[in-house]
């Protein structure tokens, strides 16, 4: 079984090492191919990588190169955990929408359709030299937006799944606060990624008891504080929403609070620094602990998971990933690509039924699905007219003036990174 | 063939007179009831009507009264032009969303919201009134919010078509500017009340070609005057949205403005107060110059038109109407209340068929159907999480700390017509 | 010795009473007299207050009356602490101008200037009436805006000094956190009434040790909490701002929190209520202690300290009052109306000298002195044109499209009480 | 007679050439050195320069030099008129304070002050080699923020007057509306560079008739046109205050336009470089119409007015300069510098007598000057803590948290012109 993670070079990637050397059982590789155009990175990350191995006895063999046609031939997957123009574009993405008002964010807003449009054909050129040498290749897209990227790969013929950490972190953090081990946990999951609610929390599988308003009434306060939400919006919903929420239900502050503190792009630019720092240890054969706070906490684990039951023999297993929706939730198209609970094995993910969601929800989801559709094309076919109407069509924005205005930066700050501009 | 006008006290009543008179050979009304309980208005508008039928030789018979239940006693239709706490209770929706920086308006976001709250209940009393002497009456609904008083009509199984007069203004104006007769033009007219954008604009009837492009470009800036509307966004969309849509395309700017100018409550009471000093004069005989200042142009034509279809014996026509969508807008559920071009005949209104929409308009109307939803969920039920509920839906407040500040004003202002609060 | 106090039917007198009691022999009062125009409210406070009296064995007569000029006919010093309109003006101070996006507060703004505008003319009259039967009575201040209404009174020529509760609570909760008595505690507390630092507090006197620096360093948190500011605010600027420096310090946060929070006039009302009713309690003798959370704490330390050196025999002391500067902040006009730490005896109120002050607070006393200066022209002398300058030239509004608005809104709001409106 | 212009190499230069060339028997000119880092642009500038000096039979030599030593060696004036960091500096300027909802511009508020910390230091230290081969050389400051910039050349003791084109642009405007000369036009121009109001315009020279409310009554229209400011806040005020006051009494609505609209520098970025080409070609010889829309216009009339005025032999005139306070403005200290009509000859400015100013102006005149204060103080001695303080004294922004957020940003993007950071 070979593998390959195209930008392998992140700081990312001993996350992913490390859950592939504790879970090799799982997903036995023998290949595994580290792929990055940043060749100084590479040979860190993947130095590190080769001394996890080791020490952990994974008799896999880890290769690093920059050429992505080499790297990827031939693989039975590839994940995708690359970001187009590093975290200097993420930086302008987290502050340009600010001068109007609006909130940068890198997956999220004006700032997530800048990163959807760098993002988009870079991916889909890599899908393609997948597709030359094997065509039977499962693509796992971990680069954000999730959702946006997945649907321009299955719109392209792919065989792609979108995988995010954000519902692998409930259910850990559900399962410590509940006392139960993490499999026991099965998630009501529902929206799109980064726009998604947990409707219900169920032990032993998806016809378990609903735990969550027990579990909301006696760890309110720890589940809030992590979503860096009020207690009171939990207890109101009933349900809990992702961080990403926030965005949304708090806007207004979060502009604020974005507006007056020095953005995540250059924290995250730091730690890298000093990660990088570490990875050249040649005494260093473990993931160091400040990795944690990078983000992307039990990613390696949900990948394993993935790419185990596409790949591997054994059965279907129940897991959250971005696919198309298929007439799961009845207000959207069908090629819409939502991040629901699925069944995954050989063939693919085939969401599980969800009950009928309420407006609240529902209502949202199906306004953010319109901009990810128009999204989509503005970043397939290009143009200032398809920038704006995905901008005026997104919730947090919806007013003309800044429309417009946030069209004009978007392209400003991007040119290098769309080929149209 | 008897017809009673709920609200009948109303300022804008001489126009529907005006209109009764001039159109009686489309509706031949024998009987027509004014119903009001404000006796004093009543009495001079009532006075107004009488002189006004006199002097254009109309036969029917017009009768005044308080009562409600003599009034709608045996009526064929029942027009609802009501307004439940009158310009004082306007006046506080226009102004208490502002001291949390969101558009305080009548019918749109949380005034609206309380508009509705107010007025179903006492929509709904009235038409089981209706319904108890003549289970056919046909109640045509002008009353505001018409979306949503429509579809708690039509929930209760009420025969009730709802109407507004953007559409038929939209349908003079263009008619004006094309210099052909309104009945030539054809409004590919869609989306929720309050919330449409003209799509095309035919010439001979559905099938007519669309002469919307010419329009715009030769009449781009008499049209976006009239919405108060920058040129560039009728030129960008390349429809024409409805003077609402303001509130969301510019909400900002339109807060700022509503914070700094009196509140149009205030316009409209002393303009009432004009108009009604001038119904007392016995030498008055036609509607007032100034009335149509009032709003509600072409209400008159478009009501007798309707009327006219529903109860007439004369085939069907095509008349813009809010009714059940039943599957015309594909992602909305069948029973969501739209407003489009539909068949009206005897047996009520049948929408046309719409070609797909742009996800830009079709993410809004859905995301405001979901409000909707739960708007009339709290108009229905009541209590303090619905409202909350409804307010958090709402994409032009979808935060929750406004949300619940909302809610507690819009609880606050309303008390006295809020039945459970 | 008789005392006269207006606004005596307020629920804050019984927090007076009980300082005149325990104070007595600072203050020999032998005859006290509440005017107020509320003659119930007047009854119930009058009734308590005679209890404390008799249960503290105070000798003294309290005399109640709605007869402005009976009670104060003779008097030798009259308190005026009424509030023109009541809590239900001032609600409105607090709502109204959210809607513009600027705070709504009782003292600070724009509903600030509405309540020196309902209450210029008021204390002027009344202070007229005192005059007439003693032209040589103290007025003691209490009424807000303290330095706007002691300017008034004095450019008027009467015999007046204003009175503030902040500095006592500041020298009462220092002496507390240093574990000293409160007399050993010497603020300098320099600025205009509630736009005022402490810009060091000191051990036995004027030129006693500067402990302030130690103060923060130790009680930073337990300062800023009560300030519901940051500690940051407090360690960076090295001296302790009045609380309501947030109103500028944290304008915007305050706005949005003002706008999604009920007003502090409602809760007032609330409690004012519920005190009523213990009042009425026959058995009730001593002041209730929900009085506390009433605001004024210390008000009757500091009135009665005023009051005796400025009718007592015994030498002078130094107490925080607003009087003229003459002087002393050189930036200011002679008469403008500071406060300060001053030397009070007979002769009135003279200020300390006061060091140099740092452009960062001078700036800023300056602009709102110019403020103050035409809000007493418009109070004086009404008119539209005064009312927007007056507005246009506060630091927290300054703009033109909202001093307009704010304008418009500050004379329909107070209409009843504007002679000249 | 020997003139230097510091920054000679500006597009804005021909401007003055062109004056230097026109009013040569005012000023006359025998050595005339352009200084400039900037090689390429000095050499396009100064060939330009000479062709019209030629063109016009100017007689004086033109010299251009990179070296700042030798350029100001032994000059009689020196202009200062340079741009620290140029429009790449300006253009951040005006930019990030949007980021927090504040203004951004070059001259006001955060990025005002950004501008005088990378300006101060360098021109002190172009004044120190200016004093070193003639002690007596006179120094004019165009160079912004002009007022605190000649603040700091007088502190450290240079013969120093700073100049702006504001006034001489109401002169000429105002002449032109009057139907007068220029000269006839005698301004009552008082505040802070940047800061100021015409209060009044007198025919004939300081005693003169006041004709400012005929001005307005007849061309209020035009004069509210040039400052983009409504008609209304002329007329209300009754003076005509400068283009930049539109930062205060317009500050949210700025705000919102800089935040949607191509920032200032990097228009005038490209009408540099469409100058510059200009400028290139062998056969211009004069100043190209395009450079009225630079900016400065009259700068040049102004420059030789006032270097006559302070080398010539010929008496004393009156104009409008940046110098000592000097107890002109009562409320101000005597080291502040105001923009003021004055007496201008070979000793220096020394402003004319300005009657009692408004409370209006001068509340925000001293808090200004408090602010500019601080500035100063920020700019000669550095400090993080230095920089938080100016701008919690700017009333423009005057709130904590949007300080603390000011400074860092300040920092971050000023750092390589910021000799302590």
């Amino acid at each position: 079984m070979k593998l390959a993670v195209v930008g392998g070079g992140s700081t990312y990637t001993p996350e992913l090492i490390d859950g592939f050397a504790r879970l090799r059982d799982t997903l036995p590789i023998e290949e595994l191919v580290l792929v990055d155009p940043a060749a100084d990175r590479l040979e860190l990350v993947g130095g590190l990588a080769r001394r996890i191995f080791a020490k952990q006895g994974h008799p896999g063999r880890i290769v690093t190169t920059t050429d992505i046609d080499a790297g990827v031939a031939d693989a039975d997957a590839v994940l995708l955990q690359l970001r187009v123009g590093g975290q200097a574009a993420r930086g302008k993405d987290e502050t340009w929408p600010l001068e109007c008002g609006c909130i940068g964010q890198e997956t999220t807003g004006a700032g997530g359709l800048a990163k959807a449009l760098r993002t988009v054909p870079v991916v889909l050129d890599i899908a393609e030299r997948v597709r030359r040498t094997n065509p039977n290749a499962w693509i796992i897209d971990f680069t954000n937006p999730v959702g946006i990227v997945t649907r321009a790969l299955l719109q392209a013929g792919h065989k792609a799944v979108g995988l995010c950490n954000v519902a692998i972190g409930f259910q850990r953090k559900f399962a410590r606060l509940l006392d139960v081990t993490p499999g026991e946990v099965h998630l009501d999951h529902v929206g799109l990624n980064h726009l998604t609610w947990e409707l219900g929390v169920r032990l032993g599988g998806p016809e378990g008891e609903n735990v969550l308003p027990r579990l909301i009434a006696e760890h309110g306060d720890a589940i809030a504080d992590d979503l860096h939400m009020p207690r009171a919006i939990v207890d109101r919903l009933g349900v809990v929403p992702s961080y990403y929420l926030r965005y949304f239900y708090a806007h207004d502050e979060v502009v604020r609070e974005l507006g007056t503190k020095p953005s995540r792009a250059a924290e995250v630019a730091a730690m890298e620094k000093e990660l990088l720092a570490m990875y050249g240890d040649p005494a260093l054969d473990e993931k160091p602990a400040l990795l944690a706070k990078r983000g992307g906490a039990f990613y390696s684990e949900a990948a394993v998971d993935l790419a185990a039951s596409l790949l591997g023999g054994g059965g279907s297993t129940h897991q959250v990933v971005n696919t198309y929706n298929n007439g799961t939730l009845p207000f959207l198209p069908d090629d819409a690509v939502i991040e629901v609970q699925a069944k995954v094995d050989g063939t693919g993910a085939t969401p599980l039924a969800v009950p009928e969601l309420d407006p609240l929800y529902a209502g949202l989801i199906g306004n953010v699905t319109a901009y990810e559709d128009l999204a989509l094309e503005a970043a397939l076919r290009g143009g200032r007219d398809r920038v704006f109407k995905a901008l005026l069509a997104h919730p947090l924005i919806g007013q003309f003036e800044y429309a417009e205005a946030l069209t004009d930066k978007l392209i400003a700050h991007n040119r290098e990174h769309l080929p149209w501009a």
